[in-house]
């Protein structure tokens, strides 16, 4: 009998995984300016070739570590209903924002004189897949009305999280969120 | 005819002034735990016996730095109508959360590793005189119903304001503050 292998697009998510993961801890702990994609494949155990094959710049490469774990997870699974459905995806986003490397991220993103980092930051939540795929379906099924300020309501969800956990200090859980998202959510539909 | 002296009350004001300007500007620079009052004394130019008369301690001298840049500007006047109070304060507190000292100082209180630091940041937007009690007010006057969550409602407007400037780096202008304003009121009155 044979010695199964892992099949090769398995090995390759393994591998985006980690070095997505070591991609925001780097950021966290040196910023954007000081983050080097070479040391970034040395500590996720990866060939630097196969990082620069994906990712050609250290911007895109930001900008997919960010997405992962601001967007939809993996084993996301929209409800159609657009509440339910933000929760979900907030439950991830709170998870992460709470987390040390999460605090540490922010603070990066917060403190970005980098002009490369600004552009990137500046667009996250517009482009982020997860939340805002899940407002414009709203809008197209007509749960929301169209002209609703979708970017609008999405930055306030995002800093409302951010200002609890990270300015004001205090527990984030999902007893809040579910306030944030209904208030942001009733203030979208009035 | 003897040099006119200014009154003793304005030389105090003008003092406290200075000393709160200095403690904001060595806040974002050194952060809290490195803030050293007799410092920002010196560079306010006062004796930092008068500093410690009024503030015996750093953490109640941060207290009223912050407080007076958060809070209502001293010639703030209510219209007694919520949406433009809070209108009215929000473009001050804009104005300072937009400016290099503000960038700085929301820094230092998201790396708040510092716990002397913490719970006086916690309590920032519950207690901070201004805001809160445009809100109180307007339950009392029957604006806001009794009951809707009023501390929910400042941290979002604060929290959208900061994700907008300083994690996705783009303009808050007064259009934009009018705009979080009237989804986190629609939100509350609905």
């Amino acid at each position: 009998m044979t010695k199964r292998k892992r099949p090769p697009q398995r090995r390759g998510e393994a591998m985006v995984g980690a070095v997505l993961q070591v991609t925001l801890v780097q950021l966290g702990v040196v910023g954007f300016e000081r983050l080097s994609v070479p040391e970034v494949a040395a500590l996720a155990g990866v060939n630097k070739t196969s990082v620069y094959r994906r990712w050609p710049t250290k911007g895109e490469l930001v900008r997919e570590a960010l997405a992962s774990v601001l967007g939809e997870p993996p084993d996301f699974v929209a409800t159609g209903e657009l509440r339910a459905d933000l929760l979900a995806w907030g439950r991830g986003a709170l998870a992460f924002a709470g987390s040390p490397v999460g605090q540490a991220v922010f603070r990066a993103l917060l403190s970005a004189d980098d002009p490369d980092l600004r552009p990137l930051a500046s667009e996250l939540t517009r482009t982020t897949k997860g939340p805002m795929g899940l407002l414009t379906r709203a809008v197209r099924r007509g749960e929301l009305r169209p002209g609703a300020n979708l970017e609008l309501a999405l930055s306030t969800i995002a800093g409302a999280l951010l200002q609890r956990l990270h300015v004001e200090h205090r527990p984030a859980d999902l007893a809040y969120l579910t306030q944030v998202v209904d208030l942001v959510l009733d203030g979208l539909r009035r």
